[in-house]
C-alpha cells in the first residue's frame, strides 16, 4: 500500500479491463494513482489541461526538459507547452516507456489481427466527451511498460517488471482530464502475454501534517546534532522527495510562529 | 552532391537563416532534400498531410512501428494515422534525433536567456498560412542532432556530426506540407555553438531511368554469372536503397517484354 495514500479514501476510483480507457479530472494538488491489479500489465497514459485541451501532456517535452528518456520519481512532467502537469510522486516499479504510440488499430492490422481492441481506440473512447478525437491522442506516458534500448537504437518490448499491486502516484500541477487504457496488446510481451486490469483511483489534497516546529535553528551542516520535533508526526513519503518544499514550510512557520 | 539529384533542377528552393522557418508543399513521390551549408546545424523538421492538417509525421508512431530511436537510411516515417509519410533514400550522416521537443520561449527561459529565437516560435510563423498555431506543432524529427543516450537513459546533446554540404533526403509518401527550422540553439553543443544556414530543396517526381532488359533470365544466386544489361544506364543510388523494388521491376519487364 502507498505511503503516501494509506487511510485516505480516494474522491474517485475507476476499474479498467483491457481494452477499455477512462478519463478522470484531477484538481491541481490531488493525487492520481495507476495501480496493476494482476501485475505485468501496461498503462497508456494522456493528459489535458481542463478547460483548455490545446495544452497536453507532451513526452518529447518532458524528455527534453528532463534529459532524460525514462521517467523516473520525482520527475516533473510537462506540457506542450513546456508547463509543470505532474510530479511523479511515487512509482513502486521504476520501469515505464515515454517511446512508444498507443497501439492501434494499423499496428493490429501490421500484426495480422485486424479488428483487435486497441489503446489508441480506448483513449479515443474515453475523451469523446471532452471533444478530443482519434487524431490529437498525444503519444503516452506507458506506465509499467519495459522497452529494452539495445546498442544501435533498437527498441525491444520486455515483459513489464511491474507485480501484482504495483503502482505509480502522480500529483497533478494543473487542472487535467486525464486519461488511461489498460492494454489490450496479447500478441507481444508488452503485458507479458496476458493483458490484465488496472485500477485509477483519485485522492483529495488533503493538508499535510502541520510541520514540525523546530526547538532550535538548524546548525550547519558539518556540526548539525539531531534535530528534535515537538510534534513527532510521520513526515509522509511525498516531502522525502521534495526536501526543498519541507525546507521552505520550516522556515515559514519560524518566521511566522517563533517558538 | 547527392547521386540521386544531380543533374536534377529543384522545383522549389528555400535558404533558411538560423532561427527562421520555412514550409514547403511537397508531392507524393517529389524528393525533399535538407542540407548544411556550413555544417554542424540542426534542422528541425514536422510535416503535416495537405488538406487533412489534423494528419501529421508522428515520431511516436515512426519511432514503435520501425522499433528504433534512431532514425536511418531506408526507413519509412509514419503519421499519427501510422501511415507512410516518408521514406529516407539518402543520408550523408546518419545521426539524427527524433526525442527532442523544438526548443521554445519556455526553454530558454530555464537557460536564462528569455526572448531568444526557437525553433518553435520558427516553425509556428512558417505554417501560419496553414492555420496551423503553437500548439499543434508536433514533437519534430531533428536531422542532424547528436544526442547520446546515456547508461540510464540519459540523453546529452553533442556536437552535430554533419559537415558542410552534409544532407538528407525524403520522398515524399503522401502530399504534405514540410515545415523546416534552423535550429538557433547557441547556448549548448545542439549547433557546434554557432547556428548557421540550412538549405530545402524540392524536386520533381521524374521517371526512373528506364530499368535494363535481361539478356538471360536471372539465374539462381548460387551459380549467379554476372548479368548483363543491354540498357547499361548508371542506377540511381535509391534502387540500391531498396533491392526489393529492382528485382520487382526486373520480373515485371522479362514477363511483359521477353527478350
Amino acid at each position: 500500500m502507498s505511503d503516501l495514500l494509506s487511510e485516505k479514501t480516494p474522491i474517485r476510483a475507476r476499474h479498467i479491463r483491457p481494452g477499455e480507457g477512462q478519463a478522470v479530472e484531477v484538481k491541481t494538488g490531488q493525487l492520481l494513482q495507476i495501480q496493476t491489479l494482476q501485475g505485468k500489465q501496461v498503462a497508456d497514459f494522456v493528459a489535458f489541461t481542463q478547460g483548455d485541451t490545446e495544452e497536453f501532456l507532451s513526452t518529447s517535452a518532458t524528455r527534453a526538459t528532463n534529459a532524460t528518456i525514462v521517467p523516473r520519481l520525482g520527475m516533473t512532467l510537462y506540457s506542450n507547452r513546456r508547463q509543470p502537469m505532474f510530479e511523479i510522486v511515487e512509482d513502486t516499479v521504476g520501469r515505464h516507456d515515454m517511446l512508444y504510440a498507443c497501439c492501434d488499430p494499423v499496428r493490429y492490422e501490421m500484426l495480422g489481427a485486424p479488428g483487435h481492441a486497441s489503446c489508441r481506440q480506448a483513449l479515443t473512447e474515453a475523451l469523446g466527451t471532452y471533444g478530443i478525437g482519434y487524431d490529437r491522442i498525444p503519444s503516452p506516458i506507458n506506465w509499467f511498460m519495459n522497452v529494452a534500448i539495445l546498442q544501435r537504437g533498437e527498441l525491444e518490448i520486455r515483459e513489464p517488471l511491474a507485480e501484482k499491486d504495483d503502482y505509480v502516484v502522480l500529483r497533478a500541477l494543473k487542472d487535467v482530464i486525464a486519461a488511461v487504457s489498460a492494454c489490450p496488446q496479447d500478441l507481444t510481451p508488452t503485458n507479458g502475454s496476458n493483458p490484465t486490469d488496472l485500477s485509477v483511483r483519485v485522492y483529495r489534497d488533503e493538508p499535510l501534517p502541520p510541520p514540525p516546529v523546530m526547538e532550535q535553528q538548524p546548525v550547519p551542516i558539518e556540526t548539525a546534532a539531531p534535530v528534535v520535533a515537538t510534534n513527532p508526526t510521520p513526515r509522509p513519503a511525498l516531502l522525502q522527495a521534495t526536501p526543498e518544499a519541507s525546507v521552505f514550510r520550516i522556515t515559514q512557520v519560524n518566521s511566522e510562529e517563533p517558538s
